[in-house]
């Protein structure tokens, strides 16, 4: 197909597709001629896969351009194709520092792993950025009960249970490797997009619609 | 307490507080002479909740001045406070565009609310926000099934009821709504940080670390 067919395929456009073959994520087509160039549906599914990763996923361009040569290099073990994609995911969030309440809050995350007999590392970058949110809370004097933390890490590890229950259904190991690196990058926003709804209703049970917020008390 | 101080207590470089007090997210504190300013608690306060928005959250300059604005107004009712906070964060996600796939994405995530009864608006901006991220992954051909779906649906669901039971401990109205906001905001990367390292664990007991990946089946 010709480069605009492509572009209308893959839902992107023709600027935007040039502008990804200029930085190299995707490989060039079949030459056919001197003026015309021949894409095929690999091209489709790789600009696909970039569309993913960079508009839905929220991946700076230098943090897509290391997973995808990840996922290009078959040499690559799948633990580490899911530890570049972590890092990549990791990177969109900004370091809180290294405060005191920081360090308090890293140590509580680490109690919350060990509590539930997660092997996790010390290089895992989801220590730091469950505990930048926890730093979060605990800057605005909001400690979070034991109930709390408890109810999420439930969550989490239900979710990562179904990431790899899913990922355990696929037999071709390339298909593995892009649905490590997607599933990561978009069950984060599935889950929030998802959470917003569940609050709603959630809401509606415990606050009414109509109820005006009083003046605070001193 | 000095300007400097309060750069200190709050963890913030003062060039970064004189910014946000330029753009109005501050009020300033109370004259004391001609030359000094005296800043107390609540501004503390006010720049650690200032900073879980834009530095942890990783919300918008413009979106955490609508948050700020909504919070600081008592006039606004919870329910109110707590779509603000929503749309605030669902602003971080690029829409999708009008496609095929994503109107399709949007119509599993209705079905998938429908299914377990809860209560949500056509405007609640979790639909789209859940809907970009299942659009992610159908446009890879990977085709999440019902079981995967209805674990993340699940996950979201003991995450939000878990949010809405931490909020129901709190009796003061402006406690309520600060804590409304910041857990909308920081819940997304506490759950992200807590999969990752549930994942790391799951990895291991699926993949063995070393496995190398084969060449590609054509």
């Amino acid at each position: 197909m010709k480069i605009s067919e492509l572009s209308q395929r893959a839902g992107i456009a023709l600027s935007t597709l040039k502008y990804y073959q200029r930085e190299g994520l995707v490989s060039g087509g079949a030459r056919r001629n001197a003026t015309q160039v021949d894409y095929d549906e690999t091209h489709v599914q790789r600009l696909r896969l970039i569309r993913a990763l960079l508009e839905v996923g929220g991946l700076s361009m230098a943090a897509a351009k290391e997973v995808l040569r990840t996922l290009d290099d078959v040499a690559t073990p799948l633990a580490e194709t899911f530890e570049v994609a972590q890092a990549a995911l990791a990177g969109r969030r900004p370091s809180g520092g290294g405060s005191d309440l920081l360090a308090e809050a890293r140590a509580r995350v680490q109690h919350l792993a060990q509590s539930r007999g997660w092997c996790v590392s010390e290089e895992n970058p989801g220590l730091d950025v469950a505990a930048g949110a926890l730093e979060g809370m605990l800057a605005i004097n909001h400690d979070p009960s034991p109930e709390y933390l408890d109810a999420y890490a439930d969550a989490a590890q239900a979710a990562a249970r179904a990431d790899l229950q899913a990922l355990s259904l696929l037999s071709r190991q390339d298909q593995i490797a892009e649905l490590m690196v997607v599933g990561t990058v978009l069950g984060d926003p599935l889950f929030a997009g998802l959470r917003r709804l569940a609050q709603q209703d959630a809401t509606q049970e415990i606050f009414s619609i109509t109820t005006t917020r009083e003046e605070p008390q001193p």
